[in-house]
């Protein structure tokens, strides 16, 4: 596949700067956005903008599709357009965050008009979709994953981690360890301060150790300096926790700490305010749990 | 303190490289341990053995104790001899890994005798303590700590973490975090398992990322090759537990995860014969926990 056409569907806060490192490394690419005015400002780095999802997805060799959630990803596809004007044998690669179960029912669907299916959600955040350092977790046939390698690898670090739906999974497990990681170091951080240790210091003692992370240093220190304006919002942290449930109750699973986080998470959004804060914010719930807030 | 002389008792398998990279630094260091044996083969790098704590302590400027637990380091500071044959002025550094408040009670009691004392457990295994890099967690005077930096800084990267009982504080946030990391990555491995991804391709692919750790890497490897050789021991992960709570318990903290971790690791023990298997055999538990055990 030289030279693919590409049609981006969704250039918002994600999907913008995706398409500009998808233009800047060399491929020709239709974007479109339901407020235009983000798919037109990707002209100057020589994107073409789309009157209509269908519009931008007939000529295109992949269809990328980055939008809010499942719901939203079925309407482009399938009541706007998209799977109807898309060539025999393109690829809808779906980098929305979705569920699993969503995914694999439109790998299916599309599957039936001939059509290949990625699902590629990412993790990373706007500051991983600038430097192109989005983890892209795929789902789909192996082939396809290959043919799609050099696309995907301009906006970030790629793995196929199994069949439909497995990226989204893959998300889902991410977000899932990310909750409770976050769970244990508000725990963490209150122990220590209490104990009377310098929770910054800590944090610089355990840098690379066992007990390290990301989470350990960003979020433990918005924890001790008390910063919970969003990055990413305890009410999202919240969804992605109960689509992990909802998939584990089909699997028939049970997720004791998944829950644990789940009814933490739900007691800070609904008795706490907390739903717009910071994730980190739990870190709040905890001091309300041992009557310190 | 230009060519101190140090006194390292306690030279068993975290205590013997430790006092072997001091020699390769050029320090001047009298070993002694319990199997004579085990300190007269650093004798090849320069130590001299002694016969007796004492004897180690009486000429010293700094004596570094590597032992079991509180008791050990009590029992030969108090009834060895240490203590009385230390000269006024030296340090007492305490690596082992103990109690915050037999820390404190050390500190409290050597200070009464116009002694110094440092806790400095430390974290990184034996693997750690042969290569010099070893996280030193340290709590006692700055200015003590500042005096003792390049002594410490030949076995590792020492940090000062705050006052007396903060360094053993600091480990056992280490091994909180570390608890409640392998309690989730257990979840996610089964869950990503069950729902048809490669667990090893999401652990790829979650590298770098928020979700990613050690205890991602290394043990969530451990659970999906089934490979439970200890590595630390269950029933050490759960005594580290137990020491938590029982400080948390001092300072009137609730600490949920941990609590959590506490009910599940002695499960894991007492129900399906788990106490000598590495910790990231909490996975086990959590299998019978969904009857697939």
């Amino acid at each position: 596949m030289t030279q693919p056409q590409i049609a981006f569907l969704g250039t918002g806060l994600m999907g913008g700067p995706m398409a500009a490192n998808l233009l800047k490394a060399g491929f020709s690419v239709t974007a479109w956005n339901r407020t235009a005015a983000k798919a037109q400002a990707l002209g100057p780095l020589g994107a073409r903008a789309a009157a209509s999802p269908g519009a931008a997805a007939a000529d295109a060799d992949i269809v990328i599709t980055m939008v809010s959630d499942g719901p939203a990803a079925a309407d482009l596809l399938f009541s706007q357009g998209v799977a109807d004007t898309m060539k025999r044998g393109a690829v809808l690669v779906d980098m929305s965050s979705i569920k699993p179960a969503e995914a694999r029912d439109h790998a299916e669907r599309l599957r039936a008009r001939g059509l290949d299916h990625l699902d590629a959600p990412v993790s990373g955040g706007t500051r991983g979709a600038e430097a192109a350092s989005l983890a892209i977790m795929a789902g789909g046939d192996a082939d396809v994953f290959e043919r799609l390698l050099p696309v995907l690898s301009a906006m970030g670090r790629p793995v196929r981690v199994g069949p439909h739906g497995a990226g989204q999974l893959s998300k889902l497990t991410n977000q899932a360890i990310v909750a409770a990681t976050i769970g244990i170091v508000a725990e963490a951080m209150l122990f220590a301060g209490k104990g009377g240790a310098d929770p910054a210091a800590i944090r610089a003692a355990l840098k690379g150790g066992f007990a390290d992370s990301i989470v350990l240093q960003q979020h433990g220190e918005r924890m001790t300096t008390g910063n919970f304006a969003p990055g990413a919002a305890s009410r999202t942290q919240l969804k992605d926790i109960e689509n992990v449930l909802s998939e584990a109750q089909s699997l028939g699973l049970a997720l004791p700490l998944v829950e644990h986080m789940r009814s933490r998470y739900a007691r800070f959004i609904d008795e706490l305010d907390g739903a717009g804060k910071d994730h980190s914010g739990i870190y709040l719930e905890l001091l309300d749990l041992n009557g310190m807030a």
